[in-house]
Formats: structure tokens, sequence, C-alpha cells
């Protein structure tokens, strides 16, 4: 599926440490290590228990951080992040931590999610005199909390959640302490580990293997932590009864080496592959994977049904920095930048191409023609995941049904217009059976996009997702 | 083994088009696909007929190629290059296509090998009066055309390429004519592919397949071709009886979804893990490779053995441009920013490593420990080749055989040294079985630097093994 | 003097268009005429009715604008910025203009001054409730207008203004007006022009002649000017009796070219020298001036004693841009970089050197140094302004009284200091008689740094000037 | 003026030393002092006896050395090129010095000036097998000294100089000396001293000032220095019995703080405005001159005349780095960026505009406009040297005669289609009294350009003057 719509390749990663002398570099590569949440941006803020040190700027983590000399942000806590942006938001104003300096102190915000009531909210506080100064919802959560009363208090930071109405994982840094949130629903990942004295927070525990840390707990649904020099603390601003967490983390977002809410990515990718193989068996030669994020789907699928799996694609390693796109004469010619077929595989052979989802279908129609101009046989098109036929609302850019494939075309039509011999899906019982094992914690994962059922309604939901991260 | 030593992990590709109007930006594309040959410089040269033009830079091909404007590089033939240097060769100078421009007419040569000789016949030049401007084989091979006559003769270009001993793939280009020209043994690889009218050559079949172009057939050991406006003639300037092929071209270099000498690469990878498989079987619970050259590999092992294959290790794919590397301090504590174990995976497991080589062993010590502090309960080494325990002379960049373990312990002092519970080697038999099937034309590899047998003699070699590409 | 001390070498400089459809580009020129008063970053934000657009940059106007797609700037208004900037405010947050986006609208800020009670004012707006982001009095402007009710209203403006203390020219945008405001005393310079049917205001007028604008009028002390389609409306916020128009703009800060309150800066400069020779003359050799702000004065001191006008001192062109700085070791062996002696004008001569200013003194003995090593018999420095003796709280940098060598040291000491074989300064009657002509409106200039008499007055106002522009 | 044709504004520089650890450094900053010659690149080569090391890049010297590590620049001696170049030549090939390496030993080339017979010498050379890497003269002499035989050789050196036609200063660097030569009529500036026990050459005495260097004598037409650490040896390889000296180099190239065979540059030009005042006087209220280069003159034309100089015009001081030209409907509507008239001078006043030279006429003609525009009642056209009726072929690209204004029209002509009041120019006697005066050493200038005697002559010189520097 390879992201057809902007939002569903990435989302925003945040990061935060707490009792390291060494935090603003470890910020740096935990970053690294969610750069695939966010390319568009990335940002360090630092305490020494005196003053918050920022630095952030437009790109990939190495580019921002490149000519940093990190002695210029000493102190013994940071917290970091990486900015996925929608096309208008593509300004450094925008990328994260915000940071807001006052004469009574100062308070720096990461924040992953997307709060449905944002539009509402930021009128009523300009009505009130305030100037914001962003169009991130991030920049909300700050005025709700300065209205609220001073800075210290932690029931203005509790007052200010209880008004927030959507998935959010928010890390906020003042000289002193380090709170951190998660949304009642538990929508978007996010850990806690420890590092010898020191803690770590971060939206996938990959962020913590990087800079060898151990996974300690997840952050709870509706959980409020503070970090102090005296110790963590946990309070509840609001619980829902069950954990809802993104089911697209498991199939697409997250990396496979991350564990979400203690279920390794992999995994469990490997466990879809396994069950579509079980519910959608086809005879064919070859089993291939839309790379990265399908090949431990494919592998899966190949080990339960006993066919070989085959590199039949080839992603370009180089092309995230590609400048200089095709042109569409030279692409009717042929050319191709991001994936390539495997001739001297897939030629003669009846091939099943995992992938993990389809959204608008113009991909999988791409690949499929690619895999056929290269000599495959027949090519069957297994999704390791259900149909998505519902917008999302909660921080990822699937904009309205019309653009869903799935939403608006049947089995049959669907192996039509995108040229494969066969098309199944997973069914959300075997995604489910993938992602909650024994380990999960809190059971509960939320398919919205692929039921139309969704955890949290507001009415008017449409008008108001236009901001995220 | 990911590339211990400079130079096992990238060599130089070559490309060049005749007789299509989109020759520059084809040219452009095709130098993309070879990119993991040498990302240190990229460069093109068009011909119009009447002019040669250039342009080059250091770095990625889309760095160097991102503010072109590709209608200054007009033209209906192209050459380019990309170019992995060592250390001190690394000015603009030394990039390639090296031009050469003169009032009778002018020259652009790109060039992938070395030629073992190149001091000697540079000294022979110098003294009869020439400057030559870089410290590249590549200009010794214009001077010496120079010398030989007028530009027009083939017989120049002959005669000059007589004079050369060593390993070479050439692409030169005149205004009116494009000469290709492969080494006598055939030891770097050169294809033909043929689009709509036009005819490429490149180092790899997957610069046809990106361009979509078709492949036609091998460029020959000794063959000497000429292409012009009237089409295509061979000629042979020399020739043995045998290709030797470098099967570190399989092994390594090559990308999975390119044919060399009508071979797939990941298909003989997959083979080298079957043979591995059955020549050092071990008792597991999964398979995992280094990725990404040992995944073919760690496949076929895993299919042969019926030991389930996963991802064990994870490489970042951002790391590519990392500029700040962990300090030693941070790497104690365990920072590390290339490849990370999946801990959710090798935890409680007895894990089969498959590594495509092993050169220095320092990284295989490396990600042995790395897997058994993730929890690995054992960890197997399978190198899918032969060990490497002598030099080489013919463009790749393995110092001295001090530097080789293979070369001065024995298995069971590799096993210790690297920490693993068990180490094996594939056979160069298994090696030769995996990569000579019944398609391999003109049969032979080189296995020079795990044999010990040269194809090419020449009193002297390691004193002037100093210059590459 | 060549601006010893940050802050006497350059200030901010303003820039407003209403009424062209090339406003964008036009203030760019401006900004570009503006370049002297501030290097450290530029930036417009125009309006075409509807919608607010901004671009801004750290650095020259040309390096900020260098690849600006004008089109994408469109709009028949614009307001424009040049910053001077105190080491520890580089950030581009503090760039100007600065841009507030609401729901109910948007508002730009270009500001050139010093606001003395910021620090209490930004106390107050946090207090209640609001959030800063810049360590710029310009923001305090706009929060201040947001609290005092709609953005349409006039009232509310005028209230903000009158609660500032200092010396400022503002420039204020809105989607469908531009205000326009003077301090109650007129320290800062600002003009009014005509470009056809458009208006313009500008620090000085030569930003005026670059854009073939033609001079209207200066704006008044206290002035507030509305520009809408319906044309321009003036009215009073305040009023002091007498303008007191920055002395230090004539001496130093402005360009030789600009009329401040209709008397052009040369000129003015110029009767400096006159008066100075009048008052202070000596037999000698030549005359020489510091240049460039000491030219005029030098060329007035020549004319009027008699004694040839010569280049004795050049200034190198290319330093603005130096990185690399001699070291010690260097600038002990002779090196200089911004300034040399004309050996071939000075050697065995008897030289009286014209400087605008001293204030540490430390630029005179070096200069003096110079000119005596390149064989000047005699040098006798001659300041075309009185001593400074106290600090200004208006916008310009002179920290304390302790750095300022003339209220420290008597005349035959300072001589004596810094090398000379005599020293004399021009009266503040001398100055006042060349600044204040005939042709002066409101007369009056703030000569406060030379007499300690300050035309405003507040308790604190050491503590509080630490912010600029 | 104001360097109407490419070429007249600028032309190379070079600098060499001799004996001095810090030779890179004094380098960079006799380059820095060289400047106004050539901003097209720079480049610096040093030697430690042993080999020589290269840094050179496009741009002014500050942006081509930001970066630079001096430490890797170590030596005891090294050359230094700042590149005035045509459109066409703009590639870092072209950037000086040039560097030849061989196994015999390494030669570096720096050279300002014109080699009328290159394009004859470069054939033959081809001819013989060479092959040449770039577009200058200066790879020509590179090339014949090395066909001549052995580097080590002064008989080799000065055979190849003797076959040079044409205007030259070269200085060249090997491992262990340092040659310099300049042409046998001396046309270009060339000029020696002293640092220390440290020899010092450069194009112009302001690169020894900078570095606190004393002047010691010129180098004499025809004459080869070698500078080893046995000391300095001088040779004749050619002599003409009269220098002569380009008289452009006093009237516009030079710094006037430069001493040119003796003579300072500011005190000619003041000479040359004296003259011309005696020989054209008219009355007027004020004299001014066009900035940079014709203020010298202006002033001598005030102080010989009694009428007062004033600033009338002034140049921005930023556009040497404008990107973004006006367009010719910003033009038309009055933008100028180089240059602005002063109003509040020039208004209501007859103007006396001296300007050094005219070459097409058409910048003169603005500049008239623009003062009369400004208010001037009256301009007086004072041209401070003879018209130039005829091409140049030593090294300043004034292409034909039919783009000079003076040679194609009378004077009443000329003011007519300037629309001056009137206009004259100095005498070539004014010209030759205010540069040879008794200081003057080997008396003689070169004014062909004005008079159209060459002194030295060639057939077919037209169409081999197509390379420069």
């Amino acid at each position: 599926m390879l992201a057809e719509i902007r939002g569903l390749n990435e989302e925003c990663g945040v990061f935060g440490i707490w009792g390291h002398e060494k935090a603003a570099e470890l910020t740096y590569y935990g970053l690294h290590a969610l750069q695939h949440r966010g390319q568009e941006g990335a940002g360090v803020v630092t305490t020494n228990g005196h003053e918050l040190k920022l630095h952030k700027g437009q790109g990939l983590v190495n580019d921002v951080f490149k000519r940093v000399d990190f002695s210029k942000l000493s102190g013994h806590a940071a917290i970091g992040h990486v900015r996925y942006a929608t096309q208008g938001d593509r300004t450094i104003d925008n990328v994260q931590p915000l940071l807001f300096r006052s004469q009574a102190g100062s308070m720096a915000l990461a924040h992953n999610g997307n709060i449905m009531n944002a539009y509402k909210l930021r009128g009523e506080l300009e009505d009130a005199g305030s100037i914001l100064q962003t169009s991130s919802d991030t920049e909300v959560l700050a005025h709700l909390i300065k209205r609220n009363g001073t800075l210290d208090s932690l029931e203005a930071i509790k007052d200010a959640l209880r008004q927030l109405v959507g998935a959010y994982a928010f890390i906020l840094l003042k000289e002193n302490k380090m709170h951190v949130a998660l949304d009642p629903r538990g929508l978007r990942p996010l850990s806690i580990g420890r590092l010898g004295d020191a803690y770590v927070v971060a939206s996938e525990t990959c962020a913590f293997d990087i800079i060898g840390a151990t996974y300690e707990r997840e952050v709870l649904p509706g959980e409020l932590l503070t970090f102090t020099d005296m110790g963590v603390e946990s309070t509840r601003f609001d619980q829902q009864e069950k954990r809802a967490l993104c089911a697209m983390e498991y199939v697409y977002f997250s990396r496979p080496d991350s564990d979400l809410n203690h279920v390794n990515v992999h995994a469990s990718r490997k466990r879809m592959g396994i069950e579509l193989a079980k519910e959608s068996p086809v005879e064919a030669d070859v089993v291939t994977g839309v790379p990265d994020s399908s090949i431990s789907a494919a592998i899966g699928y190949a080990e339960q049904s006993g066919i070989p799996y085959e590199i039949g694609l080839i992603k370009n390693r180089y092309t995230g920095r590609t400048f200089i796109q095709p042109s569409q004469e030279l692409r009717e010619l042929g050319v191709k930048m991001k994936l390539s077929p495997v001739r001297g595989i897939v030629e003669g052979k009846r091939v099943i191409m995992i992938d993990d989802s389809i959204v608008r279908g113009t991909t999988s129609k791409r690949i499929v023609r690619m895999l056929k101009d290269a000599g495959a046989k027949e090519v069957h098109v297994r999704i390791a995941s259900p149909a998505i036929t519902n917008p999302c609302y909660y921080g990822i850019d699937m904009s309205t049904k019309q653009e869903l494939i799935a939403a608006n075309y049947s089995i049959e039509e669907m192996c039509q217009l995108i040229g494969a011999d066969s098309v199944a899906y997973l069914s959300s019982e075997g995604l489910e059976k993938a992602i909650v094992t024994e380990d999960t914690i809190n059971q509960g994962v939320c398919m919205a996009c692929m039921t139309g059922t969704y955890p949290v309604t507001e009415s008017g939901q449409l008008e108001i997702s236009y901001t995220k991260c």
C-alpha cells in the first residue's frame, strides 16, 4: 500500500528523559530511532534545573542536529519530538517541542495525537485576549494550562487535559519537573523505561533499545505522571474501562522491533500473515511482500502456506532523498524510482503479493502491473489487515470516505480495478487475534477505520479535525 | 559483516546510453539504481553530436543533481558514473566521468575497476612530457589513447587497452561515438540492454529495470564495442578462455534484483543459504540475517532447515546520513545507531545469525554480543561465503593479509574471539554451486580472495594497487 | 571611532507601503537602502486585503530574500524591517515583522526603538494569563492592543501606545489597514513619502530615493496614522512641546544621503567639520577622515581650514563578510583587516584625523598607532561631536558610564592614552548649530548621551533597558 | 563610469610569499587586500619543502576560506590568486593557482595577464599528444615548461616564457622553490616586499600593508626571480627599453592606497582631477565624484577649482551581493540599487560630476539623468582620463571598437547622448603628467586603449585574445 495518503505513512514521535547528565544526546539518539514517525522536523528542549534550552529545525533528525554543540544543551532532563506535517503546516514555528517562556518560568511541550475540539478551544482563548503563535493543537494545551492558574499547579494541568477531546500523548517540561500524559482511551502508544537511575518515556520501545534503556511499563490511559528530583508520581485525570490502542500502529506505523503494549510489532505482523494464509489460501509459486512494512506478514504467510518467500519487489534505499521525480513522459517509458520488481524472481511465476493495507488502491494497481510487466503469470493480492472503510479522527489524515477504495467497491470490483487475479483481506477477527495476545495489558485496540466503531465520539468531528500532531 | 573495511562495501558503477533524446535524465535514473556501488560522487557527460557537456559533484546522486537543469544537458547519448573513493582521493577532480577537451575533439571516460600497472604507465607518460591532473587510473587510459594517435582511431584505443593490466569496465564518449570495453577476464560486471531503439550499458541490470530497459546480453571479456549513428560494432582486443566474474559481486556488492551473467543475485544468495544449511546445520529456534545483504541467505537457510526466519536484527534506515556518532562513553552506555537487536524476537531463543562474510571480525563480535545482551540463549554464526584469506588486487580495497581474521585464526579461535556458540563458513564448492548454474555464460567466477588463486598475475602486485575505480 | 560598542553602529530600520501592487518588491528595495541600520535579520509582511503573508530570515536583506518568489508575497501593502540584535537575541523568533494570527484577524508589527518599561508591562501581561513568545518589546505592544479590545478599535491602539515609555517608531499591518506611530518626543526618525498614489513610510529618506518615491513630511511626535483604501487619517495619542530627534542619527547612524527632519545628513556632518575647524584649528599638512562615517566631516574641516583633504585611511570593502579574524600573533605581526593607512599619503606628514565620536577609545588608539607606523610625523585627533559621557536608554546599547572613555579621563589623559599629538571635540553648541538649521521643523535634538539631559525620564531606567529594537 | 563592460572592473591578482611559517594565512590576508582585482574565485597553494597543498574555490576570498583549517595548509611558502572571469570560464577548474602533480615533482601556477598567442600554442601542444584540462592561458605555460625538459631547469622556464606573447605576471611554486616572472614590457603590476626575513610578491602594494610587510622594489620587465632556501636570484629572459605599465591600473583598477611603480594611486588620481580642473574648468556650485574610483579625482578637481566637494552620489555598500535585480518595470518606476543621488545636496545646484572614464556611455547617461531628476540645474561631466577609443589585448576585456562611445561620437554628440550640459576629457598629456612623476622608475605607461599605440604588436591580435587571466 505504501502510504498512499498523507498521514498514513507517518505520525509524530515523542521522547523524554529525566535524571541523566547526557539527556540531550540521549534524546537525539531516541529521536533517531523514532525518525520513521516524522521526517519534517525535530527538536529537543533540555533543562538544567534553572533554564530551558531549545534546539529545533526542519528536516531529518540528522540534518537538524548535525552542527549542534551538545555542550550548549546541557541539563539532566530533556524532551524531544519528531514531526510529521501536512503541507500547509511546514513552517519552523510548528516544529516541536514548543517552548513558552515567561517571567514566572518556562514550559516546553511535545505532543503526538490530534485534539478534536482544538478549533473551538482556540476561538475561546482568542476571544479572551490570548495570542496564539502556531497552528498546532499543542499550543492550545499550553494556553489552557496558563489560563488555569500558576504553572506549578497539578490541578491546572489536569483541568486543561480534561477540556481536550481526542487522542494524545503529551510530554511537558519545566525547569524543575517533567509531566507525561496519555489520553483517556490510550489511543496513542507511550511507554516508560529505565536507564540506570534515569526515567525514559517514548512513543515506541525502539527508542529505548537504541540507548540501552530497559522497558518498564506502558503509560496508562488517562494517567498523568510527574517526574522531579524527588522521584516519580502518578495520578489519573480520567479513565476509560478499556484501552483502545490504534491498530494501524501494529499494521503500519511502528517499527518492527518495537513492543507496543507488550506485543512485538514484527511478531504481530507475522501472525497477521499466518492468519491471512489460514483465511485466504491460494495456489502459487512464490510469496513476496511490499517493502518495508509488509515483509513480516509475507514471511508469516510463506511459513504458514509452505510456499517459498522471495524478494520479488525491491525498494530503492536512496529515494527518500529524491528531489527529481520522473516526468509523466518518463514514467510512461517505465522509469520507476521507489520500487522495482525483481524479474529474475517473478518471471513466469504465480505470485502472492502481501501488502499491509489498501487505501485508494492506486499504488496496489501500479505494483500489480509492475509484477505482470516483469513476467508474473498470476498476481494474488493479500492484504494483512481489514479493509479501511472509515475516516480516522485521532491523528491520522484519511480525509473522507470517498477516497477509500474499500468503502466504495466490492472485492470483485477492486480485483478488476487493480488488475489482480484475486484479492483478499484479513478479517478484523484475524487482526485482533494477531495483536491481542495473552501478553497484552488492558486489552483492546481501536479498529475504527476498519469497523466504523469509534472509541471516542463527539458531534461535528469532521469539521474539527484540521490540525494534527 | 557489514562492510568492515573500506572498499568492501562499495565500488564504482558505470552507465551509458546511446540513441535516446532523454539521455541525461535516463542516465540520472540509471545512476540512482547504481547508487549502492558508490556514494562519494557522481557525474554525467552528454553529447549532442557536436559538444560534450559535463555535470558532476561530490555526494549522492540526488545531491549532485538536485539543482540541475537537464535541458542544459541535452543530447542523444550520455555516460555516467557513481564513485566509491578511499579517503585520500576525495576531491572533485577524481569524480568521474573525466572529461578531456582539445581543439581536435573531446573525450569523456567512466571506469569501474583497478589498473594494476597504472603507476608504471603514469611514470612513462610523465617522462615523455605529459601532465596528468588526477590520481585516477582512468586518466592514464586517456593519455595512452591520445599518445597513440588521433582520437578517431579504433586501433589507438585497442593498443591503449592492451597496455593495461587489471580489472576494468570502461565507457568512453566522444562527440559522435561511444566505446565500451571489458577487461580480458571479465572480472567486473557489465551488461547491455535496449530501450526502444536506444542501447544501454550498465554495471548492473537493476539500472535497466529502473528505466524500463530490457536486458540483452553481457559485454564479453576483452570486447570493445563502438556505438555510432550507424549502429553498434563489436571487436575483441584480447580474450581469455574463461570468464572470471568477481564472486563478491554475488555475495555482497550487487543489488539483489540484478542479474549478473544471467544469474539473479537474490536467488544466488538464497542458494548460498540453502547450501550453508546443508553443510552446517545446527539446532536452533530462529534464523536471522544481518541486514541488508544477508537477508536472502538467511531466508534460504530457514527454508532449507525448517527453522523459522525472523527479523532479529534491524537496521536504522536513516543512519546513512549520521553525522554524529556516539562517543565511546555513550557506546558503553549501550547507544547503537546502525543496527539494533529485536529483543521481543531473540529473548530466550537459540539464534542462527547469517552473515555474508567476515573480514576483520570486529563487527561480528559486536553483533553477537548485541544479540546475547538482548537475551539470546545461543548465537550460531553462519557465513554465507568462504573465509576471506587473501587480498584482492582487482579493485577492492582489502589491504593486507594481517587484517583478515580468517587468514590468521582457526574456526575455534574465531568462535571464541567473536563470542559465538559456533561458527561455520560456506565452502568454496558451495559458493560456486550457488553462483554457477546452467544459466551462467562462459562459466567461471573469481574467488581469489577466498582461494588465493588469482586469474591475472603480474609481478609486484602489492605495491602497485594504490589507486582504484 | 568605528562602532566600538555594540549598538552604536546599527539600529533597526522600518519600512511600510500602502497602495502599490508591487508592495513586497518595493519593500525589499526599501530595506536594502536601510540595510546599514541592521544586518542581523530582515523580513516582509504583505496584505492582499484578505490575508497576511510573511517572509523573514536571519542575515542581510539579500541573503534573506535571495530565493524568494515575490509572486507568493502579492498584495497592495507591505511592511518590512531590518534588525540589529545584541548577541543573546539572535534567533529567528525575534526577527521582525512579528506576525500574530487569530481567528478574528491577523496583525503584523515592525518596530525601531526601545520600550523602557517593557519588563514591567510583560510581567503584568503574563500574570493575567498571556503567553509571550519572543523577548522583544514589540510583542508587548501586540498583547496590549489585543487585551484592550477588538483589533479594529483605534482607541485600543492609542491606549496601548500610551502605556509605553520610551523611544519608538511602529508600523502595524492588518488585512485591511496600516497604522504608523511615533513616540511622543519623536526620538526616532520616521518619514512619509509618496510613490504615485501610494504612501510610503520609512526610517530614512534614502529608502524613498531607491524606489523613486518623493519625500512628503515627517511623522509627528505622538502621531498615529491610519492608512486604508479610503485614504489616510491622522490623530494624536500624545504630544510633547518640542521634538527631540537623536543627535547620533546625524553623527553616525544615518546614511549621508538621507534627510532627517528636513536636514541632509552629509551636509550636517560637513558643517560639524566646519564648526570643528573653527573651534579647534591646528597646523598640519593633510586632513583625513576615518571611513565611512567621518568622511563628510573631514571634507568640511579641510574646506574650512584650507588644508588639503586626502585619503589617508582606507576601509576594506569586503571585511563585512570576514569569518577569519587575524590571531593575536598575526595582529602583532601587523596584519590588519578592516582599515589600512595609506603610506604614500601620510608618510612624513602632520595629519589631522577626523573621527565622528569616541566611545571606549581603543579603536582611536589603534588608528593613531597605524598612522604613526605608516610614517605620520604628527597625528591630531579631531572628533566631530561632543564627548559621550552618559548612557543612552532609548534604543542604543551604550551600557555603563565606566566604559565611556570621555566620562573618565581629561582631554590630556585621553591624548596620552590614544597616543595622539592633540585631541579636541566639537562643542555641543557646535553640534546643535550643525544640525538645527532654519529647515528643521519642531526644533530640538536629543543629546542626552553627551549632555546628560534626558528628554524622557522614568525611575529605574538602568535596570529596564534590557531589550532593544 | 562604473565598470560598464566586463573586465574593466576587475582583473586577477597574484600573491606569493617565501620563508614564513604562516605562509598560508598571510597569503589569505594578502588575497583579501587584492579582492577588488577578482571576485569569481580564489586559491592558495603551499609548500612545506616536500609537498604542495592546494585549497581553492569559487566566490570571494572569505567564502572560499571560511571553513578552511589552516593547519592543513602548513608550509613556509605559498602562492595565491584571486580570479576575475568572463561568463564562460566560471568553473572551478579555471580557478587558480593551477596545480600540476607528477611523479617527478609538482608545480603550481598563478597568473595575471593575457597570453595573446595562447590559442596557437595550445594547438601545437595538443598535436604533440598533450591533454590540457582547462581553458586558461596559465596551463599552456605549464605544458611548455614540462615539454622543455625537467622541472628543475631554469632554462626550461626561460624558454617557455620566451614563447609567450602578451602581458603577464606569473608566480610558480614547486616543492623547494618559487619563481616569479613579469612580461618584457612590464604591462602588469608586480612588486616585491619583505616581512622580516621572508620575501613577498604581489600585484599591488596594498597586499603588503595588510600583513605589515614593507615594499622593496618592482619586479622588472622581463625579469625571472628564483626564491629558494639559499636566498633569491634574479635573471632576465627578455627586456624592452622602457616599461609600459597599464595606465588603467592608475585610473581605475588599483586600490587608492597602493603604490604602482613608486606612485601612489590616490595621489595620481587626485592629480588627474587637478589637471582636469586646469584643462577644463566650468562655473558650478558643487563638485561630486562617481564612487568609489572617481572620488580622489573629484577631490583634486574641487581643490584646484575652489568649488566645494560634496557627496552628491552615494553607492549602496551591500549591492555587491545583490541577487535580485530590479525588473525593467521597477527600474522605470525609479528603483535603483547601486547608486543614488543625494537630493539634499544637488537640488537646485550646478553640478560638476567627475568620472574616471567612459566606455559605452550608458552608465554616464543614467547618472546624469539621476542627478537631474534629483533637481540638479546643470550637470557638467568631467572625465579624469582620455577617451577610450581602442580595444585592449593585454588582459582587459574591451571587445570591439564599435562598443566604445568615444571612438564613434564627437564630444558634442556625446554631450547630447548622455544628456549633460558639457563634457570634457583629461588629455593624454594630462594623464601622463599625473602618473609619471620623478618617483616613477623606468618611465613609461601603456595608454594604448586611449592612443592606439600598442607596446606589443603581433598579427592577428583580435582573434586570439579569447582567454584571460
